[in-house]
């Protein structure tokens, strides 16, 4: 396809074909999936998935190092691979294209093969306060490892870097300076131009984080003059496990290797050293990630014709969604846009004025609709708009107007129901205790529901009977902070040995999780919690996802918390 | 399958099911390829091809980070591959397993963030003889940075590690142990237990490179009592680009992050610092290879219960396997292997006296047998072995005796040729010089080719009309060293600017290739040789694999070199 039509475009994910089972089908429809999480990662085509498929069942075979003919196809195609990257970025040559694990990895090589080396203690690096943790973090750790001084570039109100303060910011004193093409969260096409050029003017390398900007804009790193550019395949539709690293050959060509291996060597020798290989293999140590980098070949070939097309089809229709879906939102009184205006791209953000947007999240969950929630790897810059999270919904080009329509009738539902609720008696606060027989209650309550929307509103109203935690007790000791929503929890043991516990979430969906949690473990021994079998418990719901290992306070770190309080 | 049936496992890798095209069928007798790499990488059952497949097409979302089914499931499915692997090796907890690119980064990662902080000058580094690269160079980068020594442990005559001799090497010095559990060429399962526990008597720290014995041994780390153990899936039957470092949790609690970036945080401010996150998070920056983990989950569904079968049916058959190819192989009188006595798992490696490896493994490739040859990643044993590199036959429980007579039979072919070849008149070091028609002349010679087994040929009769070069003029200054062969080359340029080169290689099919080349370059202008498109000509004649970038002398360096020279 080199121009774009949205029905053909769409037809090419078979994911989005799916129908999605525990939906609120009361008038018997059925609908897909409702994907609005592509910021995060987007879904495959069949091109994609089919030549992961093709090199396992066809072609299998490590690249580079042998003569048989299995080797060679495979090193030709991946290889090719690199070609593809080569003229999708516009890159000078091939050794300029180095295959990493993602975006992440590429920034972390920079860092460590080439900042960790060069930077002196007072040096500074500018970063800028809506980046991604993968762009902060590595930097910090050089930082420490150097004695070297992070900068920030501050934000407009729209949410650009503010290129009229470049010069404050920037300096003789500048070493490096790290952006986001495009925020994660603001969906902001930043003034990059701007930003390489007087960092060039300092002397100062640059490195420019695309991992948002493949899948929407064009992207020519000679004519941005950047040093460095990085991206991942997976948020291109390409598979996981691959990225790309580029940078100038004479850059590349002066830093050290960043992992030792097989494949980045001319030469092994105890006694005479080691000398490496040439660009771009001295630095892919290891066997490389061919299947991956096959695939991401073909995401290339997927959709480089289309950012290529001269009728703009594909980024107007884009544009077209972007636009429609903002001012649907904007005309919900309670959304509210983290930042001035519309987006660049289809990365929009906002809270919901009253609502924890974990709870809008999960809520639009029972309906089918994924979309984000949370910090998204993205703390500075939530605490620099002074908001614990927000709600993202991310769009791709497949998806459509339709599907816009479905979310806000879904997040007007919400609001209903949530208006609804307030007015029915709440059992909030009534302390009551929790009965012995609470663990059977529930499971027997649980074995009625049917589907994730039933279960989702019986923990929901189960939440309400969680007595509140006092203010004073909510405090650093008892804080178990997490990507979504916080938590606390407070531990006090009688005479005879027994614990029990108080615990309060901000969202009323962990609420209703700490009660189930409690009705298990709270009032017990040391030796009774560590015997309850917590996974058995959750599965018997059908909610053992929400026990599954996550960053910050997943249920299971607070269960985790819980068994060690009682040891 | 629980008991291993060698019918239906082998059923069950698609690839193995391929007729291969270029094959001797005069018999008109189509095999399917015989694939005898895999000590480089396995092919890949159904079942592993399918869940990657199925991830994409069914569950595809980002992990840890959503309250979105799709990404429930898909972390659901993202850990369980992680209790997969605990219990596959006997890990105390999944903290103790990180998801690295490969054993490759496992390594690295160990050395950088243990090592590298760890390591004072004089300190000593314990390695072994036969190390693959990956287990080597790391160190010797970590020893510049620290100023730490390498030692090296000895084999014995039957490429055992010598464990009468660890008193000498391993000492109060030493702080790191690292070995392969089984090297990647001799095949022999080393005494690690007896260098675990002198290591840590003397208080170093060990690491096991497990890589090559996943697929064959029950692996226990915790009977092992080694710090780290390293392996990738793509060598046990599971996809590219994903591996496991299993560490003791008390150690990787010590280790700094590896690299940083999203999923190994808890909060990040640019005020108050980073907190890193707990294990196994804190070592896995960014998105992960989800799909691979995925998958690698399968293919230890797919293999543990053969090596946890008491009837030890799956190893069983390994045997009969290696016992038949290496009895099979001693019977040919030129067949020498590199070390005393049979091997202990599937790797049999060897030279064919008279004849280069790499012209042994090309005519074993016409034949559809894909065989590894070179220095196999491990030049420092190639060196100890006094031999420039080695034939290897590595089985996996796929392979048959049927193959293995086949292979065998090929074998006696080549030397039956190559003895025949030896009677025919040769043209060798007729000093022929290059007429200008001479890349007309092999196009058309080409052009009547079919199959790639008469183009093998065709090529090796080329060979022989290039003129030996001296053996004074094979020096360092005109050697282009690789991974399966040498080649030399050495330029002169007339008054008028003609470049004229000579060139050389000890394998014959390195001469044939050369001999081609330098149709195309030589006796040209600078001018000249640049507008050669060496790509569109290799392509006419169905050889552009050999033209593929590769490490070392692969065909594209020589022309390089050539390009380079000419200028």
């Amino acid at each position: 396809m080199k121009t774009f039509e949205p029905y053909l475009f769409r037809k090419q994910f078979p994911l989005l074909q799916n129908i999605c089972s525990p939906r609120h089908d009361k008038d018997d429809q059925h609908h897909a999936i409702v994907y609005f999480d592509n910021a995060a990662t987007t879904q495959k085509p069949l091109t994609v998935i089919d030549s992961q498929q093709d090199f396992y069942c066809q072609y299998n075979a490590n690249v580079h190092r042998a003569s048989h003919q299995l080797s060679s196809k495979a090193t030709l195609a991946f290889e090719n691979a690199r070609t593809l990257v080569q003229g999708f970025i516009g890159a000078r040559s091939i050794k300029e294209v180095i295959w990493t694990k993602g975006a992440t990895e590429s920034i972390n090589i920079v860092v460590q093969s080439l900042a960790r080396n060069t930077l002196m203690p007072g040096d500074e690096i500018v970063l800028c306060t809506s980046e991604h943790h993968a762009n902060i973090v590595p930097w910090q750790i050089v930082a420490e490892q150097t004695g070297a001084v992070i900068k920030i570039l501050p934000l407009t109100k729209q949410g650009y870097i503010d290129s009229t303060k470049l010069d404050n910011v920037i300096t003789d004193k500048t070493k490096f300076v790290a952006c986001a093409h495009i925020s994660n969260v603001l969906g902001r096409i930043n003034p990059i131009e701007k930003v390489i050029a007087k960092a060039k003017a300092v002397g100062a390398i640059t490195l420019i984080d695309g991992a948002q900007a493949v899948a929407h804009l064009s992207i020519d790193v000679q004519a941005l003059d950047c040093d460095f550019y990085v991206f991942s395949a997976h948020k291109m539709y390409g598979p996981t496990g691959i990225g790309v690293l580029y940078g100038k050959e004479e850059l590349l060509d002066t830093m050290p290797p960043y992992q030792g291996g097989g494949e980045m060597i001319k030469t092994v020798s105890f006694t005479q050293g080691t000398r490496f290989n040439s660009l771009p293999f001295k630095f892919e140590a290891g066997t490389p990630n061919i299947a991956g980098v096959i695939a991401f070949g073909e995401s290339i070939n997927f959709l480089a014709p289309l950012l290529a097309d001269i009728s703009k089809s594909y980024q107007e229709y884009e544009q077209q969604l972007l636009d429609y879906c903002y001012h649907a939102l904007a005309k919900i009184a309670q959304v509210k846009f983290i930042v001035e205006g519309k987006p660049d791209i289809g990365v929009i953000a906002f809270t919901l004025t009253g609502h924890h947007n974990h709870d809008v999240a999960t809520s639009l969950d029972t309906y089918g609709i994924a979309v984000r929630s949370g910090h998204h790897c993205a703390m500075p810059l939530m605490a620099h708009l002074n908001i614990d999270g927000c709600l993202r919904v991310s769009l791709a080009a497949y998806n459509t107007k339709v599907e816009i329509d479905y979310l806000i009738e879904c997040l007007n539902k919400f609001l209903l129901n949530a208006c609804l609720e307030q007015e029915q008696p709440d059992e909030n606060g009534s302390g009551k205790r929790a009965s012995s027989n609470e663990m059977v209650d529930i499971l027997t309550l649980f074995a009625k529901t049917k589907g994730w929307d039933s279960r989702h509103r019986e923990i929901m109203l189960l939440g309400k009977k969680l007595p509140r935690m006092e203010k004073s007790l909510r405090d650093d000791e008892t804080l178990i902070s997490g990507c979504e929503s916080l938590a606390w929890l407070k531990v006090a043991q009688d005479s005879q040995g027994y614990y029990s516990f108080k615990a309060d979430s901000d969202a009323k969906i962990i609420r209703g999780l700490l009660v189930i949690v409690l009705s298990a473990l709270n009032h017990k021994t040391a030796q009774q919690i560590h015997k309850v079998n917590i996974n058995e418990y959750f599965e018997k719901m059908g909610l053992i996802q929400h026990l599954s290992p996550s960053r910050g306070n997943g249920l299971l770190a607070i269960v985790d918390k819980i068994k060690l309080l009682a040891q």
